[in-house]
């Protein structure tokens, strides 16, 4: 992913709806009309269309993707009565996820987070929802179709959702992007084992860069869901006009999913630190057991060398080098010594 | 114990009972039917007829072992009105420990842990329990009759067990399930102590894996109970429906239980810490020892080395080769020579 | 940017208005007056001059830059009510960042941080902003014109800022301020991912300096800009005498932007703080590498060079020396010695 | 002392008034009975006889010491009222410091520490203070008299004990044993400074053990105090039942003191943190110089030895041999040579 | 400064007036009567010379010197009324900078630092003051005459002393001692850049002793105003019976003035962390670039020695010896293995 420059938008008048991601794509607006019994789909519609469509005994998803008409989505937010600093983080792609609770509807800014098959890094999309007066509006960022299953259940008729309004269908959207969630859960899981079996086996290079990425990864997932927390749970205890008592029982379950999401974090986190210092002590080992080697061959020989180096001088004068059994008798000397100092070592454990 | 997929409710609908744990043996509902003067146990039976065993008067425990005919816990979740979400974190294996105050009944679900003989590494089995009007539902993942002492002490009438209401059963079960932490607590200390007795006399290879072994229990353990401190308080402060003022006080006891394991694993952690440190500095000793000796060899022999090689040199004319006292002087000023050099190291205080 | 002595005003009598920055140029009093229909800006002018100018149904903003004529400053203290310890903080250019709520006036200082190119530190300037009666009075330590592009908008009459009184233009001062932040986050992000390629291709001198100047860039940033959070959340929330609610909403907006900031900043420290571990595993490495190196050659040819030695001797009575195929055989006999440690070696996986 | 078993309890009922520590020694009971004119000890009694020595308006005073007489202690928590949950917690000796505010009485247990001449590692018994009406009965695990002082001061009736009630009188105990803490502290303080002095003349393999021991010293002494923190500020501020205002006036006195304990093991441990540092940054340096003397007296050395080697082969045909002044033109070479390694090494500020 | 034994107490009555310090230089007590337009100072003056002095519309500040004569002293505390553990907490100079609001007085003790030129450690003196109905009387430990500096301003009228009552004089007097603490912290800050500068230039051991005396003053410090902030914040918020509303102002002040240092504080702490860090890298790398050194040279010139000693074995049939090109072909070849083994060095990155 490109990298966004976050001062982009700096010296631009507040409110000013300006889109911080990368231009790809157009705006394209989709719509779903449906009650217990009729189920409807548009796609690809104008905003008036999609205003038109709007029932007011049916339950009415619009469905923005792509955020490159931003006069269409003016109108949008003028329609749906969208303060502009609400627009604002809309458009701002790298705003942190929060839940406002504005008096008579809901806005909800959260990252739907893929896993990088090619470089192993996690990959983050925004998403928005309003939950508004009769209306759930959806804006992604891309045109990922994220949502493609809860579409495919809704269609289907299965599950709770056909006979609930609008804030349950929010419930579900935000359920939905927190199950993903668990999905990088069991990659991470996956890659922290492999680091433990690589830490045995040893590969030291390999294993630093597998670090790096998995904490990177560990961070950008800690930094998406750990603001969600307190706001879920919130949205969930507290009597708000736009939530149900029944949905809020669900958003519950979601605050729960989210515990033990952030604390496999936490644990994978300490995991990480742990497996970081046996690292350390692995390699000082290593370290420890090379240099025994080095100092036990110097130690031995380095010592011979020198007395081989001195029955191999010149002077003229030299009597032993003329008795019949030096020879035997300085060869059996260095194997002593050799056995000796391999003895002395064996007791200081050194091998 | 092979890894839960983490990731495999994705995509269902909410309130699925989908159970998250590997599929073995079919489930069993045995029941306890008891007063201060009858004990009836009855085995194997249907949920019809647990239904129907329930007496008024009595205190009813029904015991649920393993999770597959979920057709059949359906009906007992009907009977009884226990929620959908309820039966999801029943069924959901991986749930974090928790403590749910329904308004008419209770919910906990904890972890039984138990000590893997082989692989030293603590297993864990989810225990439900459902605390409802007359009735006290237990779930148990698996057949590994966990209860069987509560069971027994009841039988025999020991205890003020028999005398008392569904809570204070229920109280007795998370209590023998936290007593049994202790258990884990005994070993981690075991190894702590083997470990402390390594770190002394040093194979560093067998330590790292001790430590990542012992990290891990610790991380599980902690994970397991940290939750249930807060909701355990709670439920022995605050007034409850379904809690009597008499079972709330042993609940307070369960909380100081809780407390004292907590405080205990983050002192290990904490001794770990240390240890680990000791460790380091253990080893940077070690291999400062170990340079030590090398050099104190390399730097007597390898100058004399170089003495001997100078005479060995076959220069025609090298004068002092021919004098009658060279060799002898040569050799008293390699001695004198090693002598000052292993003086000088001496005083630098090297060995 | 020269130290300052922060003992500088130890022993003066509390509140006075001591300058503790570095006296370069003299204090100059721009002043800006306007409502949506007019804009008159005024430089240089004198206190008395802004007095008079200071219209009722008009935005008034006196910009004061520079603190040296102290005397004149007193007479603005004087005539608009500003408390004696808010002028000491104003002129204390080592204050920390806060907000004061005044009963009828609100008092702010914060820091306007630039990036400096030569040594890439981070450099701080104070901004006191008083927001009275009618009236909002910025204190600026230099004369860096950092309000030029506000000062443009307002006189283009784009955005809201003109048919808005002083609380908004207050808000529009500090929003310009905090985004100017976000430039400091993206050059530290560039720096962050500098240090990351520097870390694989490894010159370490380069990278312990680069590590302290982002170390100190980093907490400098945080220590400005953590007193701020609480600080502006309360005035976003509270119902307070000077800002009105349409403005509290705008507040709302920064502070999402400062913790998005200060969360940005904590996720760079554990960033600099894991590749700093990487960067002790891969130091740790390299010296294995190199030692293995060393070990390896000194390992295979220290032995074979006794063996030379020891038919270096002249020792008259060697009777290998003798035989015609001692030669080749004590050839053979060293490179398959050599060739034994090196397949040794390379079984133990030393390279 | 012997470990502990924590198990131990695990499958007996609740509220079993079960002895965790090691059985030694008989149950002893003497009294106390005094008021500001008469002062009456007894000693070794029978329960009977306390129960009949308590007078209504003398202060009374229970000293237990054992507890293997349980049958005894039974009756003594009939005839006061004993809850058996609190009996359990005086006969569990691994049981955690805590105030317990029954409603018509206080129940306190905490930890004597004494310091292990023999070992240097803190020893820990566990005392439990009852105040019922009119009654104050301490439980003491063994028989060490620690109470003497405060015995002997009623006796002589020097301070205020003498006039007060029985709730003055446990404060006197409870802040009898945190004085004995700061003897505790001050044992810490001399390790820590020979450490630090150890730290500078380096023998480094005691240092570990001591890091270590002090290490679990102060974790021990922070376990024990650290909770009663906030119970005791809870006893000296709330308005409860048994403790009077003029009493709880003096426990304000004894939270400041536990405060101060708690920060000065604190900053200890800070201490012993950076010492670590320190010697890891100590140890370093030494093997950097060690190092620097290997690699000095090697790349020096070695070289040179080459040259040697050269001159010491036996070609038929090297001019060089043969030539009048080869061999002082060879030794001075060989001096110019160390003499500019040397220099070399001495400019990179080797040594 | 000698060490000052924690356990001396321990086994006194409690509220015993007990001084702790060392015994030097007697009790001293001066006293100073003002009022907007008379200053009378009197000098070793009596207990009750100075209770006939105090006048009521005047403001009296009765100032102790020195803790010895302990009678005298009592006399003071019997007739203003101050409560014996309040005596206690003055003559125990070890005591925990504290604020206590008694009813209708006010108690503050807290510690006058000083910079020890000598050792470059940080002193302590402990001051308490007592501020009571129309009398301020502060005890300092020893005759340094700290508030020489605002007995001069009040004696000059300057500033607001002089009209104000004793709670404006009681909050100058904690000014000053704080504003002290900023000269530390400038001394601290040079000794950073010192530190800084040294860990480029890098003779270690100067480092570890300054890092050690660094990281204990900042502990003082810390320790010393860490109390301080939430009582100082509490008195300049709440309406207490003894500080009046103008003080309060001013006490707001200090609040940030305290904030400030202990801000500093932390990030001292964490620039010393980081400058550790960076020590054990620099450290690690500099042992990397040894070795590569000693490596090189041992890899290049070991071999080589050992093909030199092969032609210098004394074989009769080494057919090699007798060809007349053999020893430019061997030298050239010597020549040709150093030449690829330094360019593949070179090309491994090595140096």
């Amino acid at each position: 992913m490109k990298k966004q420059r976050l001062s982009k938008k700096v010296g631009l008048p507040p409110g000013s709806a300006f889109y911080t991601g990368s231009k790809t794509g157009n705006t394209v607006i989709n719509m779903l009309v449906y009650d217990d019994e009729n189920f409807q789909s548009y796609e690809n519609i104008t905003v008036e269309k999609a205003i038109q469509l709007q029932g007011e005994n049916t339950t009415n998803w619009i469905i923005v993707k792509g955020f490159n008409q931003s006069e269409d989505l003016q109108k949008l937010a003028d329609h749906f009565g969208i303060h502009p600093l609400v627009m604002e983080d809309i458009f701002n792609v790298e705003h942190m996820p929060k839940v406002e609770d504005l008096e008579k509807s809901l806005f909800v800014t959260l990252k739907n987070l893929t896993w990088g098959e090619t470089d192993q890094l996690i990959e983050s999309e925004q998403i928005s929802l309003y939950l508004g007066q009769n209306v759930l509006i959806s804006f992604e960022e891309k045109d990922n179709n994220i949502f493609e299953p809860i579409f495919e259940r809704l269609q289907a008729g299965k599950g709770r959702g056909r006979v609930r309004q609008e804030d349950y269908l929010c419930y579900l959207l935000i359920d939905h992007i927190v199950d993903n969630y668990y999905i990088l859960l069991d990659h991470t899981e996956d890659q922290l084992e492999d680091l433990e079996k690589l830490l045995i086996d040893n590969p030291t290079n390999e294993l630093s860069h597998s670090f790096l990425r998995l904490k990177k990864n560990l961070m950008l997932l800690r930094k998406t869901i750990n603001p969600l927390k307190e706001e879920i749970r919130y949205l969930s205890r507290e009597d708000s006009g736009v939530i149900s008592a029944y949905t809020r029982q669900y958003l519950g379950d979601v605050y729960d999913h989210i515990s033990f999401i952030i604390q496999s974090i936490d644990s994978y986190r300490e995991m990480i630190a742990s497996m970081m210092d046996l690292l350390m002590a692995n390699n000082a080992n290593r370290m420890n057991s090379i240099m025994k080697t080095l100092t036990l061959v110097s130690t031995i020989f380095i010592p011979m060398t020198l007395f081989t180096g001195i029955y191999g001088m010149n002077f003229d004068f030299m009597p032993e080098l003329h008795y019949k059994y030096s020879y035997p008798i300085f060869m059996s000397g260095l194997a002593v010594m050799g056995l000796v100092m391999y003895i002395y070592m064996k007791k200081k454990k050194w091998f």
